[in-house]
């Protein structure tokens, strides 16, 4: 059984989204954030970046959101959440997937935690936060357009697990000035994926309620 | 034919590295920095986000480097530069492909470039580049655990494309203080990667000479 270690809204909430659509049994374990677990001797052990989430496969130790979700497409293809291996197809959904992780998820960890990057500087912080905002943003504008091109979801009608990760993402960026949602294509892309029950029970799990993004 | 766009060492190199060692034919296509053609209107048509590489491959463009990397590990499996799907093995290749793009390529591009962040405030961006050396510094600290447990290369004693990319990236973050050849088992990687026919070719064909990382 797949063990997936959390922490509420976190980065685990797209592989827990896609153990939910793919109805594979699995087991949740808190990382305690508000005690510093993700920096515990133990979970270093196993994600020796202290990051949370970290899937355990049998004797398989996976960090890494995106890689969690690419495995586990690829352990269960029948479920289609992402394209044929060597398809066209398959080939946009890494685009997405990847720009995903190292463009918009990587300015909001900035976004949301400037001082990391520049300490106990204060005017730095805000100058730095104001630079991913804008950035983000700039992030969510060429998702958008991709969207209203190609939509509604990432690969037309059929839904991929870039999708969940996109909802992952608009969760967290909620209180930007100009969040995900103000953007029609991105809010329709948003409204048809959080109805997913799958997403739903996901979330729930989680402790989340309230609208999810 | 493949066609990469590409600007010297930017990061075309990995994708270009694996179609070197892949056999197969392609067509390079300058896209010149010097004149800013990355954010030209006939650029931005192929790649929104104005950033090199872009992958043309038949009717499909693509951008994103680790995602054209995966498209190329996919459309020549008997290559072997990427573990069998499904595999642990893929998932450990995926692990580290993913972190290599999020979070070392992504501290790199803010220490080089951390006015992309600040503008014009000095000072803050003298912070925001030392604590972007610092992270990539911690990044590349855990990748030297792993290979000392598990090297000499990611996988172990298989070469596979996530090799590719560190050279990439051990290149750009040469200026480092303490540069990803200062770690032993990184060296060795580096040592043993660059020193194959289809790495030296790529970089030639880049017009890079001397010493890669």
């Amino acid at each position: 059984m797949y063990q997936l270690h959390y922490y509420p809204s976190n980065a685990n909430a797209a592989p827990h989204m896609v153990l939910e659509e793919l109805g594979q049994a699995y087991e949740l374990v808190l990382v305690d954030r508000v005690k510093n677990a993700q920096k515990s001797e133990e979970y270093l052990a196993i994600n020796p970046n202290g990051r949370i989430p970290t899937l355990v496969d049998g004797g398989l130790v996976l960090s890494e959101a995106a890689a969690i979700v690419l495995h586990l497409v690829d352990q269960h293809p029948e479920a289609n959440l992402a394209p044929r291996i060597g398809s066209p197809e398959r080939a946009k959904f890494y685009r997405w997937l990847i720009f995903l992780t190292n463009s918009l998820q990587e300015e909001l960890m900035i976004w949301q935690y400037p001082d990391r990057l520049t300490g106990t500087e204060a005017a730095a912080t805000e100058i730095v936060r104001y630079g991913a905002e804008r950035r983000a943003g700039a992030y969510l504008d060429v998702i958008e357009q991709h969207l209203e091109a190609n939509g509604p979801l990432f690969l037309g009608d059929k839904l991929s697990a870039a999708d969940f990760y996109l909802v992952m993402l608009a969760r967290w960026a909620r209180p930007m000035s100009n969040p995900p949602r103000s953007r029609q294509h991105i809010a329709r892309l948003l409204d048809m994926v959080t109805a997913l029950p799958a997403v739903r029970r996901a979330y729930e799990h989680e402790g989340v309620t309230g609208e999810i993004c």
